[in-house]
């Protein structure tokens, strides 16, 4: 979008990102990293939006990694999600990622249809459009699909209590709760990212993806915690091809 | 609910509500009615709301057809759903009414799931409730399902274009122009209650289900308009067990 904004060179957030200064950038906060989303997810319609995310999965490369982020998926994951399928299970992801950027590319890597997709949202607004609707996106935010979020909104969205949740942080706890409350037996699964090597290790302290509350209860409840490092063969599905 | 609420017997509008006294009900307007539903349907847990609503459908009779408000369904309806699924079609309703309070009968009688089941909604919280966490109902609106809310909650939570929608009212236009604008073929389908004898009779004066501008705009883009006295020879399923 510089292209349209020069302005941008000399305006933060947006001089920050367009120089690669990580820095600078956490140091904006959440206003300023909700000011970059608001501008780049914000004021177009839900198909140009949809565009414009399957342009950067299709282009965008993970700096350390150096593969689409798209390749950034766990094989054992995907193995999980075959297997309940293959026994009736209806496979959902509630994540707290906004819901039509994760629905441009997360059907074709999980095999989940875009109304299996539950998220964080911003508000919409439709017009006719003299017989061309179209829906646009509004920069304001509409639901925060995190900590208590995630029950509340499958209780909006899908008016059943869940038998089987996964999650790697706090923000999947109250989810558990809910999941853990079920009449029927019920399955609740921490993943704890703790390879350091292969992938990422962190959990308490950590700014992103917090794994602490959720960490204790699952070990004083008895619920099933992944330990990555330990338990995981195999992270990536690329992996599985160099061999 | 009266029993534990004595001053109900000198507080409008609920006096009206214990006397029968529908005069006075519909001069309280949409004030009125929107304190009546929020006392009835919220302060009360998800699964407490399900028991009433299900209590209430196994009790209550219309006050003049003197049968169950389920009964009260319309046969071509339950054949049209029947043949789309047939056709793998996936099903859902979507509409102005509670999307909790749909929930706790709709899928017995239409064989709609509650996940394809949208409707307006209260603001809900949770709590975990020291372990046995509950989701409660507030009273205050979170979002209503008609007019362009329609289009809207189909994008936020379905995330797919319909093909196929039907609809009786002005509150289902914008999402009939939704579905027209589908880059696959698409079908419109209006009902237009025109027999007074069987079922009611009304259109574009009414307060309730009024339909003027969707009923002009089917006629001049040709979408189908039924017109249940000419074209039903069936109205309710109950009919057919007369016979």
């Amino acid at each position: 979008m510089a292209a349209d904004h020069p302005e941008w060179a000399a305006q933060q957030p947006y001089k920050a990102v367009l120089e690669n200064d990580m820095e600078t950038i956490k140091k904006s906060g959440m206003k300023g990293i909700g000011q970059l989303l608001m501008t780049t997810h914000a004021e177009i319609t839900t198909e140009e939006f949809d565009t414009d995310v399957k342009k950067w999965v299709n282009t965008a490369k993970h700096p350390t990694k150096n593969v689409g982020y798209d390749k950034l998926v766990y094989q054992p994951m995907l193995e999980l999600l075959e297997y309940l399928r293959a026994n009736n299970f209806k496979t959902y992801i509630v994540s707290g990622g906004g819901v039509d950027f994760m629905r441009a590319f997360v059907t074709e890597i999980y095999g989940i249809p875009s109304e299996q997709i539950i998220g964080s949202r911003i508000k919409t607004a439709f017009d006719n459009n003299d017989g061309n609707p179209k829906i646009t996106r509004i920069a304001e935010l509409d639901f925060i699909d995190d900590k208590a979020g995630k029950p509340l909104a499958i209780q909006k969205i899908i008016g059943k209590k869940p038998v089987f949740s996964s999650g790697n942080s706090d923000g999947d706890l109250q989810m558990m709760q809910w999941t853990s409350s079920n009449k029927y037996k019920s399955f609740m699964l921490y993943v704890h990212h703790t390879d350091s090597l292969r992938e990422w290790s962190y959990d308490r302290d950590s700014h992103n993806g917090k794994l602490d509350k959720g960490l204790d209860e699952a070990i004083a409840k008895g619920w099933t915690v992944i330990n990555m490092a330990e338990d995981w063969k195999v992270i990536y599905p690329f992996e599985l091809k160099r061999k």
